[in-house]
């Protein structure tokens, strides 16, 4: 990674928490890189970073300005071109990870051209990447899936890394979304990746390992989400896990981006992943679920892992909130009543 | 389509049948644009079409060579390239569906700028394609899927719409791989979209239609495919079939290049089938079983579609061999014991 830091992170107009997840993310886990955030006034979110206007972060010290949104179909609308614009204007680059890449759109590629300015798209995967084989590969791998997209998959797989290196496991974070990549510094942008290659570019990021360390692969989109249900399957097969950990939202009322369609229940979504996951990893099991319960207080955030864990079989946490030891727990030394939810 | 023809199928040094699917599916579907077959000594195939040199395809007409192989992967190796040249000196265009286009091989974008021929990459994805909804739509739609890869999705599909239009009802081959491209003359190169858009792909190749006609779509790899189930998967969500048909190779030993890993029985593969495409489809039913025969003799091949038609509780048939009577008769009037081999 080249990209100049410090950064400013932007949330332009968002009114969608989930919009801003890419920003968000950065802030969580990357906060020694950023210096502001930048909004609208029509934006009503925060990431309790100090507001800037693209000046005043250059003048504190701001080199990029990452474009952290994760809108469906990852399109460049005008309100974002301007914006963009103006940040180059000011004296920053830009970063972003959409599927309509900064340099394709004529205004930024201008602008950055007349005022060198770099323009960064981390949504560009390898060239090369080999059609997956299934074959059996050495090494612990664990992947984190879940009921929808956007539940939590980055943040259960970095708290998971971070734990492991806590306990003096080696442990490796192999991202596969633009977030990722820009927090970890490395990954594939898998939703980017054509179609007959999603299980071959997995395989490639997570290789077999020699070590008794981990490769946490953090997943993507739901096999019950019926715009991204391939990319799901496709990784979930790549990945060849040893352990699954399912994401799950309890305040979702509905699929991201499509009104009226509900969630899967959890028990059935993990039944689902593992029986699809048997293809490549016999052996495979379920450790835990992760709950973000960022809009519940800490009463009901308690109860809401008590009630799922108890009800799937298997230690429930919310890993930003609570940290994840009862997964790792579980998952190095079985201790917790091993009860396969999926039986 | 603006493919000058007629055309010369390319069968090269393959040994494999499955590696020249392309070039068979168009002498078999399109036999009046074929003048014949280039092959070099060590291939010991055939398509039946008079074996030509590139100066006697010329002599005999012939305007375009078709590249109609399907190697995993979709690599342009040396000998390809080679032929492509020695085709394009002696006065041909080239059209090829490999992932590695045509024009992006130094050596023949040169030779083609030079002389003034065409070169046709048909495994063009069409730009803004929308992510998958899910959403319901009208008409009818039959997809074929497979225990395996290169098993006869596109031939059964060629087969049903030929049959419907033999009934005067109103039928659209839908096709979604190279060769189904270059038969039908439409269509998306489903396994060289961006993985995020598999399922929008489709919902726009197979849209809501308001006649009592049906879409017929070409089906692509298998759920228990390593390799390529994320792309099944995604179009099966995508298509939103009411009917499934169920393609089968009853002498394939191992999934296609996966030396060692069985394909999945019929009845698992459709249970599976059936339980995903519930996702966007409630309502879907599997109405038959398409076997590719073409190893067996007459009386094998028969017993083949009995037995297996029994123990799957549908009416079983080499499309290409038999017709797709019993399938069609079964879809449109249930004329055959219902019984549904899901359950």
């Amino acid at each position: 990674m080249t990209i100049a830091t410090p950064y400013l992170l932007y949330l332009g107009r968002s009114v969608d928490p989930a919009d801003v997840k890419t920003s968000r993310g950065i802030a969580a886990f990357r906060p020694d890189l950023c210096v502001g955030e930048f909004r609208q006034d029509a934006c009503p979110l925060s990431l309790g970073l100090p507001r800037m206007s693209f000046d005043q972060a250059v003048a504190a010290g701001a080199r990029t300005l990452v474009l952290g949104i994760a809108n469906a179909g990852g399109t460049l609308n005008d309100a974002l071109v301007e914006d963009g614009v103006a940040a180059l204007e000011a004296g920053l680059d830009l970063a972003a990870g959409l599927h309509h890449r900064l340099c394709d759109e004529p205004r930024l590629r201008e602008t950055a051209r007349r005022l060198g300015r770099a323009l960064h798209d981390v949504r560009v995967p390898p060239a090369n990447i080999p059609v997956g084989t299934g074959n059996v590969r050495a090494g612990n791998r664990l992947l984190t899936v879940g009921t929808d997209c956007s539940v939590g998959k980055m943040y259960t797989s970095l708290c998971l890394v971070s734990a492991f290196k806590a306990r003096n496991i080696a442990a490796d974070f192999r991202a596969t979304g633009q977030t990722g990549i820009l927090v970890g510094g490395s990954g594939v942008p898998l939703d980017a990746v054509v179609a007959d290659f999603i299980s071959g570019a997995i395989e490639q990021l997570a290789p077999a390992r020699a070590d008794d360390g981990w490769d946490v692969i953090e997943g993507q989109g739901s096999l019950f989400h019926p715009s991204f249900a391939g990319v799901s399957l496709g990784l979930l097969h790549g990945a060849q896990p040893s352990a699954l950990v399912m994401c799950h939202d309890p305040s979702r009322e509905h699929l991201r981006g499509i009104p009226g369609r509900g969630l899967p229940a959890i028990a059935d979504c993990l039944a689902a992943n593992l029986e699809a996951a048997r293809l490549t990893s016999p052996t495979i099991r379920a450790v835990g679920v992760a709950l973000n319960t960022s809009a519940m207080n800490e009463d009901m955030a308690q109860r809401a892992c008590e009630t799922i864990g108890v009800s799937v079989g298997l230690p429930c946490t919310d890993p930003y909130r609570m940290g994840v030891e009862p997964i790792l727990d579980y998952l190095l030394t079985g201790d917790r009543t091993p009860v396969d939810a999926a039986a």
